[in-house]
């Protein structure tokens, strides 16, 4: 049997969009005669749909599309099509998360979703019913086994989250083929994971696996392909690329070992932030990017991904210096502009923060400097980039890095601004790792970007150092109560100091708000800041 | 039997106050020699508590303070507190959401939440496993059927949200009582739903109810107290006030009728409101707000409002006036001070937005006056605000409403900065209706500020009208798509325009990017902006 797999980038709620795609792999998959095509979960409206799910309406024109890909599928082809379905039951949640079976022009099967991910940045049980039906689909002579994403990842640990294992309920009836369709968003560890996962399915179940994973982002969620055909005995047959689409082939009968694709964490990181500029680009129907270069390491990184996404010619860079700035800070960043040989503007700041001062003063009863003329700086070079980006449709990019989102270190409404913020799930720590990948073989980033102390710039001879602990220990801490859910009790026993723990702890929990007002946040960690991540603003937990 | 009910305004995560809290209200039980004393869900950590729970040292918390209250409690008083609990089994969520009886000092029975909310602000099912085991407690004679908040929703309406109604099996277990701790959100309707919820109970199976609520807000969310004693066949005994803490006692032996709350919309949005900004700055520790005033209706709402909620000498009005300011805009405000006593300052955008001209001009490449102009004065506005705010730890307010919010009428890091956004959950028809509710007795909002068509003020002789369709329209259409959930087939077919329907949807949905970087919305409605409505920045939906 020919099974094909298509790793498509689809866009939420675009129903003809999404059509045309997949009408063209299926159109693909005939003139190869495929005797099977799979595709992605909910690709028919896109992943995350998210609330659109409770209009009437969305899932009628998910159930229209599904109606077309039938008829051009026809008689030629089956097809495995990912799309919401209805309950028919009037008890429980109104749709399931569903798998349709279409051979022939018509539905044979409608598999649904069993595990519905409700945790970090998944939503599931808010829309869907789980299905407690397990049954496989006859196929020219082959009993196919059909799962949606999660349902293959309850794989026995210690601890399993559900009460129920899917793929050993279906095993039940003996299939010959393990299909799953899925949208497995990308993080740094995700590809290993899922390739081990689909390895313990493969070899408990002694079952092949045609695993279809969705592509492109989704605003902050990247989905990285990575789809996955495995042979009984664990061995990978293939896995597509990161972070394209594709459409592949598969002989059943003939299922040869290849090797996996590179899975170094900064490798990854970098080509998923270039999907993510550039779809979330693509997506909203913007070419241009604007952005303030600072002379740091953040900003520096952000121009040199944009222009890898979008194109030398299509990001403009903002040079704004104050009286605070140093000479390197321009001079570093007119080499990194030069390497990159693109556009640039310098606005300096100080005419308009002269006024503001003058107009404020009279109100600030003399009190003296503080954070306040510091983000008012910060705000000044907002609104100039904001001006600019509403005269001539820019996007802004913002170019917060995670640790600063995650101790509150940035201004509302200043440097805080921007459409996407590109860097806001990468550590300091990892920022710099990025750079030096994208260096290997020639100096992009200036070597002085990379060298010098951190500074915002906002007061004379200010440091990074001045207002948080070093970074090295800093981020340290940060993964291990962000990533890994370690508390004070845990932090102290892994030898952290208590004071610095408290100190960190409270920073973060305290600036909730502050990042409740971030722009969407490109997700490259098994935990970011944004929808995986649900914390109060107005509490008191870890304050006393 | 004697029972208690304590109504109290709890804070998420902080152990020693709401411990400090609940132990008062033990002792006063104790003092009128009560027999039990209920709370309300999730009291102990404050409800929602968000990811917290994914602490092990916030859980561990948690049981601390359980055995701190069993030891107050002691012998002389049962008590029925609302906590966390771990899952004894490894399947599953690690977590329930539990009831703990406490008699003599002691964990008796812990009863778990069945019915797990996941929908609008609601997240359960992230943290919890759904309890599957139904059972009651024997206490002095009488048998207790322990339910939590929507595990007595379930009462067979034509297409329930769930498989099971966890009352109609407690009840086959013969209780006396029905007791149903809560943590249920204010929104205009639910007051109403909530007592006809409990009445249904109370009258299907025939038991007493004793339900209670929490109270006050937890950032966006109102719990608004309302708690309530009803008999078995329905009738209210009491209905506790809304948005105040109250404890009081029943004899089960001597239940008598009383009359309802007055739950007029209005009146309670109003009071939600006050509530809610009352709560934010308390919880925060912070004393004093800052507001732009612009001499429209929504700026003259909000600070009517904060006087209310922080008394007038903490509420600090910032007039702004433009050249494209009309006479009548400082004259109103100046009398709506004049009113309320509260303080002011005036300070003139020209001079800074001079400035901004003469220095980003030359980028502008003779550009003519756009949208970009006009934020760029709703930004200096925002820069001012903000450096008050950061000069003196003032909160800045955010005077968005819901109609402006829905179809992205505002300025990112301009109008819409701020640290709570007040009205942005109430439409601007309803703005009117509270005005005129402050207003019943005396003109304390100037009529004129009533009366006088909308605008921005932000280019010349502007209406709001010259953007958008009449309020009385966009409203409609906007309560039907985002309170009513329906599309723009439903809209056709209850007689809306379809060019307007396409253009209101599309405006809606385009400016989800605007609400992502809102500040926390007040919520008073079923369907507010924020963590209740969850929708996709980047999509394609109803855009051709």
């Amino acid at each position: 049997m020919k099974i094909g797999i298509a790793q498509l980038n689809y866009m939420i709620g675009d129903f003809n969009g999404n059509f045309e795609k997949m009408k063209q792999a299926i159109e693909q998959a005939i003139a190869t005669n495929a005797d099977l095509l799979l595709f992605s979960e909910l690709c028919v409206c896109g992943y995350p749909p998210r609330d659109f799910l409770e209009f009437n309406h969305f899932i009628k024109e998910c159930e229209n599309t599904i109606h077309q890909l039938a008829t051009v599928a026809a008689d030629k082809i089956a097809i495995l099509v990912g799309a919401p379905s209805r309950n028919p039951s009037k008890d429980g949640k109104d749709l399931f998360n569903s798998a349709y079976f279409i051979e022939n022009g018509k539905i044979k099967y409608i598999a649904h979703k069993t595990l519905l991910p409700t945790y970090d940045v998944f939503d599931e049980y808010r829309y869907f019913e789980p299905n407690k039906v397990f049954d496989v689909v006859d196929f020219k002579g082959k009993k196919l086994a059909i799962t949606i994403c999660e349902d293959i990842w309850d794989t026995g640990e210690e601890n399993p989250l559900y009460r129920i294992n899917p793929v050993a309920e279906l095993a039940k009836h003996k299939p010959d083929i393990l299909l799953n369709l899925s949208a497995s968003p990308f993080n740094y560890q995700q590809a290993k994971k899922r390739i081990d996962v689909i390895r313990k399915n493969a070899t408990q179940f002694q079952l092949p696996v045609f695993y279809c994973n969705g592509v492109g982002a989704q605003t902050e969620l990247i989905f990285d392909g990575g789809s996955v055909v495995m042979d009984a005995h664990g061995n990978v047959i293939d896995e597509m690329p990161y972070f394209e689409t594709c459409v592949r082939f598969y002989d059943t009968e003939n299922l040869l070992p290849s090797i996996e694709q590179d899975k170094n964490a900064t490798k990854l990181i970098h080509d998923a932030l270039v999907c993510g500029i550039q779809n979330y680009f693509q997506k909203l129907g913007f070419k241009k990017a604007i952005l303030g270069l600072s002379g740091g390491v953040d900003s520096a990184l952000v121009l040199a991904l944009a222009v890898r996404a979008l194109g030398k010619e299509n990001v403009l860079s903002v040079l704004m210096p104050s009286q605070f700035s140093t000479s390197h800070s321009v001079d570093d960043s007119m080499k990194l502009l030069e390497n990159l040989g693109s556009p640039y503007k310098i606005i300096p700041i100080k005419d308009v923060y002269d006024v503001y001062e003058k107009i404020l003063q009279p109100h600030f009863e003399n009190k003296p400097f503080d954070v306040t003329e510091e983000n008012l700086q910060a705000r000044i070079r907002g609104n100039y980039l904001m001006a600019l980006s509403n005269k001539f449709g820019y996007i802004l990019l913002n170019t917060t890095n995670k640790s600063e989102a995650a101790v509150g270190y940035g201004t509302l409404y200043g440097d805080m601004c921007g459409g996407l913020a590109v860097l806001a799930d990468v550590y300091k720590t990892q920022i710099y790792d990025v750079c030096h990948y994208i260096n290997r073989d020639e100096e992009i980033i200036p070597n002085h970007i990379l060298t010098k102390a951190p500074s915002a710039e906002l007061r004379d001879g200010q440091k990074d150092s001045d207002s948080l602990p070093d970074y090295a220990i800093l981020d340290k801490v940060l993964f291990q109560y962000i990533e890994q859910h370690q508390g004070p009790d845990e932090l102290e026993a892994m030898g952290f100091d208590e004071k610095l723990i408290t100190r960190i702890l409270r920073m973060v929990n305290r600036n909730e708000f502050k990042r409740h007002q971030t722009p969407p946040i490109l997700r490259v960690s098994p935990k970011a800041f944004g929808s995986g991540r649900r914390l109060p603003i107005v509490g008191k937990y870890l304050e006393s």
